[in-house]
């Protein structure tokens, strides 16, 4: 059995990496952890307070610490389910020890150093890390995961923009002239487990935000290679995302020539589900691991609908997937 | 014109009582204050971060301010949509100078010093106003509403409860050897615009709270003279209360001489409707300053059900009802 | 005072139109009817199995009739909330006794007949009476309102991007080499007030649908003249339109240039409020008759965000808007 | 492996059974089934207009049909998840041939013959499954169940109400006099999946509805032998049931005493969780298979709160967990 440390277990994620991990044959949860100045730490994660679901699932506790000497022997696999600069400060402690380190932050994206600085406002010290790790895009990475030892699994919208965008760019049907469109709704789950008036239940409606300036454009940019417009807005769900893709294609491809540039891609893809006819509404994949993409070409315009849980296939269950290609297991072990 | 001014007015009542003001015909808005402490003061109500909707309806700023001394002349009338210690605090003030109050908080609505000590933990130092302080359940208190300076508008379980249980009490339908069951389920808003875990939009979720220790417990029955179970709960919407009411009537009381009940007291009173069949559902109430009442009897058990905007019949219409009565005007001006 | 007459006044549109007219103080409602086969015929419009909100506000019956000859002579104006064939079908009766028409529904819209064939799936019989209709687009067609005996109310989705996008048409700032992309998620009551499996509680999910075909596509090019990709989506909430449009625009145009156009149009126009920063959330409009518009450029890109009520900005209030105008009442009045 | 077939698994708990059965070690499916009337007969379970969540889950065809001669031997258990009169029809058939029934409807829970006339409206024809049938319980009849070859899985409702009311009466706690009053709010799905305007998105609202004459007050009634007051409330959520019970104790209960009486019965059972403080809120047991149980003691009275997913431990997941105990498996196979 593999063992298994989640950092940054108190949050939405954590919790769903710790049912994940807590129902997977082949690993075991070695400890939980949260900051050590964490109100949490000391609690179990099914506490009344934090995730009363997992009352008789995971009753493990939160242990309240930075410092993971103790812990490390007993190591093998780390989840950062951390803030993007803690990812950075602590991934290469545990790399070091030699575990291997699936990191839910954006610490480890892009291979950019101007990156960090202009959209996390942290000066990014570990190059060498940068370099080394594997993209956690887990239908387009698989070589690259499973010899990495870091994985930067991707944010929740750019799994969605990308799972949808790949195969048209891959098979070159865009008409890169003009930029595609991705508006995206994000569910109040993506926006952390914190009190904040802006999440507060009286104020959440339906609303973009963050026009031009998401950093998750540049993360989408970088990895497609392909200039786009995304517009993220908040919806009044708390999980799933919802994304609407609207391009320009080559004058004379067929809405076959898209779906079999889909089916080349997915066909022997478990977790990314695509749609023959309609398009795929978000109750589709909540609670579930899947991306569910569908689309309509007319004329010259391209349309693709693709959804997820932001929380699971735009986080969790993803981290587990390229866990499960790590290290050689069934690619949907403990996710169906 | 009446001149109005309303403490507190960054909160979802505060913003409800600036809507119906600025619409009423006899009164104008002289102010909005906020404690200088808050982040909110200097912004314009209808500002992005507050309350957009009152954008080109009310544009007026909130005055961050605890001295009242520059705007007191201007001022005819007060409303408290403050913290309960705060009206404590201030109201005397207030009435020392003539002006005509009305406490959307708890501090004047029960005239029993050890409630406050108990239920508010503050000591209530002021006497002399308890005494002379109309509880402000409009269709019931419409004498004395008349003539005071000092209106207690009653919370908004309390006004659901009250409006649904006083004909059976006055009636004497009730069987007071058991106590009547009192299950309500309020909207989110009841708790205030303020940011908090608990009523973050990914954690509220229907439960029971406060369970035979809510403050507003003593509150009915001080006014009923009758002992209940009062048991809130929080729902997953905005606004809205819903109060399903059980209770033991004597022998012999049929569904007719109950609605005959209903009908003595509401006939005529025109934010009250009681239904001679069906119960009332939460959609009938949104956004409405109305309480509506259905019931059914069964041998010797009566169910009532009763909804209202907590926000409006539960607080800022009822407000503006009692001010309608005190001044003479139509009991309903503004508020259809 | 003059006499109205609400046909189809059982759906949501018509009983928002209902409560205006109510408490409109130069307009009365004469009457209001349903088809003679619906199931609601002769219940009040106010029963609880209706608009139950409505009690003590409007009590009239829903007259079940298609044979208006009884009711013409006290009928100054009419609105028609009716599918948009039986529109078709009665309009030109209520012209030829000297009415003045507000529709609702599509079937006098676009002055194109291909269109009703297309789209309504009927063949428009009233060529006379489409050359003779106002738009009405209540900010952009007063003229022809003033003088119209048939004006045909936008649908929702058209009103808010029109809204939207027509101030950067008419002042030439968009760059009409690539279409504007219109991505709007609507409220379940577009759909209007019927028992569906679609529509049902526990179906409802976001998600888009009728891409590329939606007839509110050739409604906003016909009126716009420009082509536009528009993406309809359906989305967890009653009430409510949110439309992100991301269009190309001309170099050299600035965030300043485009509030100017905005301003140049809307300044003065009570209903529709630009945001200066910021982008509208679609609580800031839910019950209220306003459109809100906010918007980002950067580079050659402008996003605009556009929200209303669909069943108020998008449906009732505008026609009551456009009844105001037609009529030399104040715009608002009965809206606020 | 055991063979089984679903009938009526077109609706909300056909489809859980079809996800837990999926991944059951033990069981496989043979057929599902729905009327051959129905519209969904010959479309996938996992089709877009049933439940495309189980898209690469359960991908099997609804087979249209009332006739099993050609199915039934390939069967050895059958979940009906049918109207209750289909159920009362059909699972004599069943019965006959051997296989084992875990009937979801109400057809055989209360072995009363009047109860079916009253209640349901068909006259029961089948004593001799009334006398035999297991309630299924399963936390109280584990050894019935075990050897019975029909199990009757109660309603949603009963089985919060009679799980939380059970220890309290075994213990001899309540003071009987007084009927503990149940309030109970269920999700729109205990409607089932059809369309009606009751259920349709934008009618639904928090309400009350049978007031005395709920179907499932005789059914806790028999099985508790203690009269109750059962008000059944809808909210506007989609899946989940939350009821708040208030009842009388004798004096001298203490709340040590109560949860005693909980851990007596609960300790042991792994879909039960009792709360030794704070209440339990309905996201605790969205898509889960739990009840969870909370309460407080105050002098006399006694509050519990009692929830679970209406679809899971209220249907679907209760039959399951009855069929491992049938069967020998562990309690939770395919459950967590």
């Amino acid at each position: 059995m593999l063992k298994a440390l989640i950092v940054g277990a108190s949050g939405y994620a954590g919790a769903e990496l710790a049912r994940y991990l807590s129902r997977h044959p082949e690993v075991e949860i070695s400890a939980l952890t949260v900051s050590e100045k964490s109100a949490d730490a000391g609690k179990l994660i099914s506490d009344y307070d934090l995730h009363p679901q997992l009352k008789g699932i995971v009753d493990l506790p939160l242990i309240g610490t930075s410092n993971y000497d103790d812990l490390i022997t007993d190591i093998d696999i780390v989840f950062l389910a951390t803030e993007h600069s803690v990812s950075h400060d602590i991934a290469p402690y545990f790399l070091k020890h030699g575990c291997t380190v699936f990191d839910l932050s954006g610490a480890f994206r892009v291979n950019q150093k101007a990156f960090y600085t202009d959209y996390y406002g942290f000066t990014h010290a570990h190059n060498h890390w940068l370099d080394k790790a594997a993209y956690g895009l887990a239908e387009w990475n698989q070589e690259q995961i499973k010899t990495a030892q870091l994985i930067a699994v991707p944010g929740c919208y750019p799994t969605a923009a990308q799972l949808a965008l790949k195969p048209i760019i891959e098979e070159e049907l865009l008409n890169t002239s003009q930029w595609p469109v991705i508006n995206a709704v994000s569910g109040v789950s993506g926006a952390g487990r914190k009190a904040s008036l802006r999440n507060s239940f009286c104020e959440v409606s339906l609303h973009a935000y963050g026009l031009f300036t998401h950093r998750h454009q540049p993360e989408i940019v970088a990895h497609l290679g392909q200039d786009v417009i995304f517009t993220p807005h908040l919806g009044s769900f708390k999980q799933g995302i919802h994304a609407t893709i609207t391009c320009r294609i080559k004058a004379g491809i067929t809405q076959e020539a898209v779906l079999a540039a889909f089916n080349k891609y997915y066909e022997d893809k478990p977790l990314v589900r695509v749609y023959q006819k309609d398009w795929p509404s978000l109750k589709s994949v909540i609670g579930l691991p899947f991306c569910d993409i569908g689309f309509k070409v007319n004329g010259e315009h391209l349309i693709i609908i693709a959804v997820e849980d932001n929380l699971l296939k735009g986080a969790a269950a993803q981290a587990v997937q390229c866990m499960n290609i790590r290290f050689g297991f069934n690619e949907t072990t403990s996710l169906l």
